[in-house]
């Protein structure tokens, strides 16, 4: 139960933290911190939360690390429905406070609410084709980065430092395409604010992160050193 | 005594560093750092106090810090109130230094002194109701952050880059709602010489985050392992 | 054969995330990451593949930095040329990545591709003694980091950090000058594409990291201390 | 005499990266790295030397970091003149570098060549005692990091990225009052090639960085831990 708290408040974090840079301060006249701004946010949720949890429940806060984790063989079947459900939660609670932070500003319009979209509703006009290759390897290689940097022979304690800047860096060169998912937590948590298109083309950012993670666990048994 | 010129000396850089790269370099023309360039510099006064003075003093430099660390039972009673009094007087110290400095531009006026406000006095024109979840908020998750990655199990020497990462993401997050305060200190010494409005609205930015504060002590202690 | 997948897999990244941020998000308008984005990006690929393969392959990534590791007598011979052909190989399959998701968006034109240029094709317009010079003492600096943190009286952990952000400062340095290479297998890939000055002037970016590589092994042979 | 050759490598790269960064880059049109690459590029120079060459010469590229570690105890008065030296010479060299690169465009100007000045030459305009009040805290501050960060009870190994981010945040805050020196070295460097003003204005940036170490050096003995 410990563990489904703090996945919870971990994935409110990453939501809250992610998103709320993008609707709140990516486009703020003159001074806003842009996509580099909220590609940094969206990774340092999960540097904080890996330090503050992850001792507790491993912070995988995303349903498709969870499942690449399980592909891997490092996550057991047997937690991965209720670490999920604490993760689509939490990414709703977050969503929910950032709309209340949101709706404090006179005229404010939930426009995208920064859900994730291919084709028209891409931020770059992107397609469902570049949308779901991006998607794909991204998260692909999101795994390759948990699963070796949380590996026995890895340096201890910087697997926090490598994971959260490696979403960072996802951000940096996907949130033209697709807004960046790799996560269906944060695409249902902002899909279910939004509405209309963002539910009707919620499946790519459910299907893709979770091919990716599953081919990166089985990727990654291949080419790590034996003494798992 | 070395514990309290340690606050001392940290505030005044939080302070200076925060508040003075936001008076000194966020609007410079063409150049200028912006609020991404702001919440690095806030971040990074923690980071490098926390490998400075935190084998001193902990380095709270945070009256809501040293609030919840004692709520969640990691911070003695009997040192409270001089921790607060030395962050206080730390943070003023570093407003008045950052005034000589910003004096020494011809035709400088004090404007928001990177204060802190709601309403009207919001960057962004946030509510009251806005800008009190952002801060309760913000500041519950700051002490989660603090709380957790100083704990037992979490990995040794990463707290001072998990924590003052956690600070830059807040700043991220909620510098258009009300500046980001989640710290009394901080926000006392700009109301100090700002006068007028930012005084009127301080009560907010001293009992917001000593809520989140709290709440954030008797949480952690439910999710915290055993062997705290 | 495990080290020469690893090799192509992070070699893909280095040119998918690197190449890729600047070709998808650099000029994004308003909220466009900008050389500073590209430069983040570019060291976030070595950093999150430092830990995730850096215990499989030493995660060289690089051509020069395989002949740098060997010239300080760190890399052994024979498995030189397996590296060198693993990672163009995987610069080529980043590309090709890469390729695929910008043609999705409508009216895509391959332009500069990142790729590497001097004179005319210089981002500022730089010489080709400029841009030599430029490329040689990069790479120099560069394999001086690896080299240096990854001796064994170096904090142990930290050199997959020092050598990631190394590459980040040798972009923010360098990018108008050749869009920066320090690395043949990335300049061969987009020159793969790009074709025409890209392939001419490609000689240069294979030329310039290696001699820089060559002389930094020399050089800190003679500076390091004795138990190497 | 492999302490100077590395301290002589370590200051022609601080001047090189933080100096080079400000005049290839930050003006940039569009695309440019503005203030906040500039104060990335100084840290990471720092941070990439204390793990390439900490354990060699102990990283000073500073000749006020080395007067200020001998106030503090830390440093033999036996070795302050060769460092200083090196450090001087590293940092001629370093500009010497840039000078070669920055001529390889067409019609490039000297201009501030990133020299430090005061009054008409402030970046931002500020007289002559804000620039003296920053040089004198800002070098205080930085060399309370450093003694702080190193001293033995300070977690191992993070004091590279503590003393280089502290150098990022000191010129998050004041490029805009002196450009930001801190340093003798990389002032004389800069104005060797700049002449005129700022000849006549290094004074105070010698002068300055030297009186702000050795009071740290005696603050931070009175405020530390006994088994120093």
């Amino acid at each position: 139960m410990k563990k489904l708290v703090a996945e919870f408040i971990g994935t409110l974090w990453l939501v809250l933290g992610g998103c709320g840079s993008a609707v709140l301060a990516a486009a703020y006249p003159e001074l806003g911190i842009g996509f580099v701004g909220v590609a940094i946010a969206f990774g340092l949720t999960v540097v904080t939360m890996a330090y503050a949890i992850g001792h507790i429940s491993g912070c995988h806060l995303n349903p498709a690390v969870s499942i690449g984790l399980w592909a891997g063989g490092r996550f057991d079947k047997k937690e991965l429905i209720s670490y999920i459900v604490a993760q689509i939660l939490g990414g709703i609670a977050g969503a929910g406070i950032l709309y209340i932070i949101a709706t404090g500003k006179a005229g404010f319009e939930i426009g995208g609410f920064a859900a994730n979209g291919y084709g028209e509703h891409s931020p770059g006009g992107y397609s469902l084709l570049a949308a779901l290759v991006t998607e794909i390897v991204m998260t692909f290689m999101f795994l390759i980065i948990i699963l070796g940097a949380t590996h026995s022979k890895a340096p201890k304690g910087f697997a926090g430092l490598a994971i959260g800047l490696g979403l960072t860096l996802i951000h940096l060169i996907s949130i033209p395409v697709t807004n960046t998912s790799v996560n269906p937590a944060r695409s249902i948590s902002q899909a279910l604010f939004v509405q209309g298109w963002a539910t009707e083309q919620l499946w790519l950012f459910v299907v893709a992160p979770i091919v990716g993670a599953i081919l990166a666990g089985f990727v990654y048994k291949m080419i790590s050193p034996e003494n798992d």
